[in-house]
């Protein structure tokens, strides 16, 4: 299994981490690519992604494939050799995957060996759920288990302080001691420009740095240019909701 | 009906809508509060607001009874003559609504005259379904309609730019404009520090200013001093998950 899971897809599209995705992508000839995750205009968001993708004086790949949840998605599957799932809204793009078949489909290939490149809601969905995304359930999803190819929840665009946002709001780090209080499995909170590449068992850092957080409060930080392993089976049963007993 | 919203419940606790409470809650001798939306202590959470409100040298009311969801909520809810639900995690609190039966009881109770004080979540609440609130579903709820006091969604701790927030993240005018990509009724974002009162059918914005979006994209400031009436019945039903044919 090979995935490379990026913080943001970023303006211009994936700028910040285009060298990565070309090394990443490079014994691929065809790559496909699910807009699924935009509630707007899949197919402008498409073609917005293809000229930065494969127009480019310098491009990440030579000839990109769409793969649309609602048509012919089996035949294009088989076609191509690696896939890219960039972000938008992460609750659409797992309702969208459910909806269709894709969910099983895409993390059979993914676990077969197909390289696989997720940012924002495409990182997020590689974990056990997707509850720690920022994204709001506008669509209303209520199958919250996701692909489950690693071990640990991902929080994307992550950042330690939320400074300018409303002061009284709860912070990263508070929600996801909320996951904490009903799920087991860490939670790795990627900066817009980290780069995670998953392969042969462990997750290297690529680029920027990732935040684990393990429940109990423990965290740590690991920086580009190291590896971290979770040896833990994926966890994706729920502990409780808390029921504290009256005083 | 007599409800007073609020976009955060702050720090000092009601700090900054300290007077419009007092001047809410002048008829009231018992006021019943439900701490339902914390996912640590519930106990002390109840104890620090208990404080706050009523042993501060100018108490925002006299007497404060602890709503517990998970015990004799009905005696205790007959006693009362106001209610008060904080913020906390929503999510987590209208399950545990829901898991006690507490949201027929209440919904019904409001409607026939009990005044109403929701802060962050709490105000989340009153509206037709949770889905604009800014909090995660660590809980794994599944059903998302709520109280439909008011035909509006509500978004606390609304801010127009998240400036320091992930720069390439959604801002919340962008996740309002997602939010209406399935559903049709109004959201308004309220600041934090936004009171808003609901009484014979319109609302009135006390403090601070409120925000309502439209399904296609319009909104509108409202500032303290000036009412607003949204005369569509609760819409509670999606649009649908957009399914654009490919070109």
């Amino acid at each position: 299994m090979k995935l490379l899971l990026i913080g943001a897809t970023g303006s211009p599209y994936f700028e910040h981490c285009k060298q990565e995705m070309i090394s990443f992508l490079s014994a691929a000839r065809r790559v496909g690519l699910v807009p699924a995750a935009s509630l707007f205009d899949e197919e402008a968001y498409f073609r917005a992604l293809d000229e930065r993708i494969t127009r480019d004086p310098q491009p990440i790949t030579r000839e990109l494939i769409h793969i649309r949840w609602n048509s012919n998605w089996r035949e294009a599957l088989n076609r191509i050799d690696a896939v890219i799932i960039p972000g938008g809204n992460t609750y659409a793009l797992l309702k969208r995957l459910y909806h269709s078949g894709l969910v099983d489909v895409l993390r059979q290939k993914i676990k077969d060996g197909l390289p696989y490149i997720g940012s924002s809601a495409g990182a997020n969905i590689t974990g056990p759920n997707i509850l720690t995304t920022n994204d709001w359930n506008v669509v209303g999803l209520t199958q919250f288990k996701s692909l489950a190819l690693v071990p640990f929840n991902i929080n994307p665009h992550y950042v330690e302080r939320d400074v300018s946002d409303a002061p009284h709001s709860e912070t990263r780090d508070t929600r996801i001691r909320e996951y904490h209080q009903v799920w087991r499995n860490p939670v790795v909170g990627i900066q817009e420009t980290t780069v995670l590449k998953v392969q042969d068992g462990s997750v290297s850092v690529r680029k920027n740095s990732a935040k684990i957080f393990y429940q109990g409060g423990r965290h740590q930080w690991v920086e580009a240019g190291n590896k971290f392993i979770l040896e833990h089976a994926p966890e994706d049963e729920p502990l409780h909701v808390p029921q504290r007993s009256p005083a």
